[in-house]
């Protein structure tokens, strides 16, 4: 059923109702933007009158407002209404992560038009890039550059990197590597393709994943002819139980994303277990793993079983998204079908490789993670003793590691909040967005909020933005709903709550 | 029918006679030097008693030697035998271009355990890079970045690149770019994946290609889903007259690789033509369009239709392969799913992005350019005028650009040249190889012979190694087989022959 939205002469093709309905509207409403059919300024019509003209629900057409305004699409302020946002390019590379798969975005869309407050989850405080240090690095690695290293390279990478990765994540992350073994790749992303590309090549048709994840990641693999599959969760993390016959699971055993658990060692030594029996593959996602603030960093599960486990990391959270280095370490039988996977040939320029293993010789890198280790963990303690103070009825987990938390909202009032930080001009996700669509999992209120991006100038506004937007704890928390409800133990937490225990 | 390798525990599958044993025995060995079954410094039986153990003829065995050398993976040297090459680690990256397709190597294999003297085409000098000037150049793209430069990037590649590139392109090469249209990527090999998938998404299933070209894209179209035709050539270059319903033709017109020659005016305009008439793709990879010598460069095919043509360019051979950086310049309805093609995200470090931005804008570039092909024009005119001096019955062709020419050998003598060439450790290609599987043209017998590779101290000896395996005149070349003989139009060719003009 096509329904014209006259107003602005944007065509709509709407289910009648249903939850579809506001998916529907902000595609189109995305797409009008992205395509330039809505210009940028362009001031909408109110929720009430659009949701007259399309006869449908006027909260369905805020909250479509809201998600949009959080995508960076659409700009809402008191007093001036919402409007397309100026600074947006009818061009591709701003899709949200709801648009049509595979779109692929490494972690998220960074909208252009810069929100007030950004706590998105997925990017370090880029502002903290170490510029000297790495200016310094690549005047060392270009002195140092053998002539081959500007010609074609090795598939795997440079082996000065792979060399010192072997080192660093032994060293760091009880990961057994060897650089024979490491494959360099542009970003997780890149290696997630290679590794779906590699398990198709074998036959495999489905991967299992968590319930809740990053959608890029399920879309990626299904691009690459790959179903996946939820795996259920509880407080232990996410349970390998539900494993069958499934070519690989993906799994982010250090620091669950976004729910923020740790994996219990009954459910390491469980799913690789499953790995020998099957021959089946864990893919171990290890995005923030040097970021532990509370006790020594979670070792990597491939620790426990190298040739059954995919070990990968990635600068793209410790140093910066930017720089799309990334690396796995495979079992010893698979470095070559990866390398093939990749396409035959390095894809990831020499001199940033070789300025991040000369980064990674002189103790750059560690250094670099010191100090933003402390400084995220500044950041959080801020946090989480704000909101003990201002909104005591608000439950933070997952706050152990990492530079995103989990604030469990009172159950229904997700999309409230989410409409009401986008009036503050405060871009945060709700957690629904990264449940699977097949998660059978109760599903949770909650927002996943990201503390590592803002520059420390715009820490304290953020939080303030925050605090504003957070709902009450009456009346919808009272009416919780069962065992997902606030007040039940957090699923696959940490077992820590606001208190930073 | 099963034979073994008694000798080394080597089991082959050979076909009893033909073409295919070649191409068996040199698979079979191949396999066993990069998996470690033979070990570097092994020395092989002589081809007389490997063939005499085979039951196949024994200049097979000498053949498949020789191709292997040429590859690194073997080395030769009188008086010491046939050994595997030492330093060539059990690993992929190495596969020769006549494994199995699709290992994408971005232009040819370059072995690790370096022949003494490297005429392979494909790689500038890769002494030459500009060290300083690119670390000035970094330091100012790291000083000038702004803070988002190092987060989740623009899928078409940084702004501040694009921008810079556009107005080169359309300064030094006649290309009508706007950086919108741009998208950055990593290596011409990333790019035709980028267009090979767009095209698949679109339903195309079929490709044209010129007769000789790189095996490694036929391969990587092939990876895609794509199958190739080749198109036939004459002395005014392909010909676009078969072309019919192909969803696109890719082609080297201002420098066909391998045979050196510019696409015709006339030949430009049918296929300009062919585009506008069917929908169908350009894609004109121009890959060292930068150095002519002996006029002014050849513009871009793109400049007479930006909608229908594709211009892909690169800094691979104008600075180096190991930058993996090269930029597709798209017409204006292909932008956005290209930009989904590459995955929605960056692949390319934005600090080599913003690093090449600045070396474009400081005149960095032009300079190194111009400083580039003054030094590739000298090593030309001492390579040409030697060869008149030394063997004036060698006819050289695709003299007038870029880092390759193409030696024109009498018919029949191609084999037994290489195989001298591996005597004299001198790694040099014959035309076979980058002859399409399905090409329809007479095959020639020659040398494609890249003189960009050697550091300026090396030249002089690869060309003294190369003079002492050139074929006597006499003979074979009297013995010409007609239109494809040595005397006959240089087909594709530049008209210019070793006297320079």
């Amino acid at each position: 059923m096509a329904k014209t939205w006259a107003t602005l002469g944007v065509d709509l093709h709407l289910e009648p109702a249903g939850p579809r309905v506001r998916r529907g509207l902000t595609d189109a409403l995305r797409e009008a933007v992205r395509t330039g059919r809505l210009a940028p300024g362009t001031r909408l019509p109110s929720s009430r009158s659009l949701a007259a003209d399309l006869g449908i629900a006027r909260n369905t057409v805020a909250d479509a407002y809201g998600d949009l305004v959080a995508e960076g699409w659409l700009t809402a302020r008191q007093g001036s209404g919402t409007r397309v946002a100026t600074g947006v390019p009818a061009s591709p590379g701003r899709q949200g992560s709801t648009a049509a798969p595979p779109t692929g975005t490494a972690s998220r869309p960074r909208p252009r038009s810069r929100p007030a407050h950004d706590l998105l989850p997925g990017v370090p405080d880029l502002s903290s890039f170490p510029r000297a240090e790495w200016l310094k690095a690549a005047r060392r690695a270009l002195a140092a550059a053998p002539n081959e290293a500007f010609g074609y390279g090795d598939p795997r990478g440079r082996v000065e990197l792979r060399t010192a990765l072997a080192e660093y994540l032994a060293r760091a992350r009880g990961v057994r590597a060897d650089p024979a073994r490491i494959l360099v790749c542009a970003g997780f992303s890149h290696g997630l393709q290679i590794l779906g590309a590699l398990l198709r090549a074998r036959g495999a048709s489905t991967v299992a994943v968590e319930s809740y994840g990053l959608d890029v990641h399920w879309w990626l693999l299904a691009g690459t002819g790959l179903r996946t599959v939820p795996l259920p969760f509880d407080e232990l993390g996410t349970d390998p139980g539900p494993l069958t016959d499934q070519a690989a699971v993906l799994l982010t055993p250090a620091h669950q994303f976004p729910m923020g658990g740790t994996l219990h060692r009954d459910r390491r030594a469980a799913v690789v277990d499953w790995a020998r029996r099957t021959g089946g593959l864990v893919v171990e996602d290890d995005y923030d793993g040097e970021f532990r603030y509370d006790r020594q960093p979670v070792g990597a599960l491939q620790g426990l079983d190298p040739d059954h486990v995919v070990y990968a990391g990635t600068a793209s959270k410790s140093l910066a998204p930017g720089l799309r280095l990334a690396w796995l370490v495979l079992p010893p039988g698979l470095v070559e079908e990866a390398a093939r996977a990749k396409g035959g040939t390095d894809m990831c320029g020499a001199l940033d490789q070789l300025t991040l293993a000369a980064f990674l010789t002189s103790g750059a890198y560690d250094r670099h993670v010191r100090a933003s280790r402390l400084r995220y963990r500044r950041r959080r303690d801020a946090l989480v003793a704000e909101l003990a103070r201002r909104a005591p009825q608000i439950r933070a987990t997952g706050i152990a590691a990492g530079l995103h938390m989990v604030l469990r909202l009172p159950p229904g009032t997700e999309q409230a909040t989410l409409r009401a930080a986008s009036w503050q001009d405060l871009a945060i996700h709700g957690l629904h967005r990264y449940r699977h669509p097949h998660a059978t999992v109760e599903p949770l209120d909650a927002l996943v909020l990201g503390y590592g991006t803002p520059p420390d100038h715009a820490w304290s506004g953020a939080l303030e933005a925050l605090c504003a937007v957070l709902p009450e704890g009456d009346g919808p928390r009272a009416a919780g709903r069962g065992p997902t409800g606030a007040g039940s133990p957090t699923p696959a937490g940490d077992g820590v709550d606001a208190s930073g225990s």
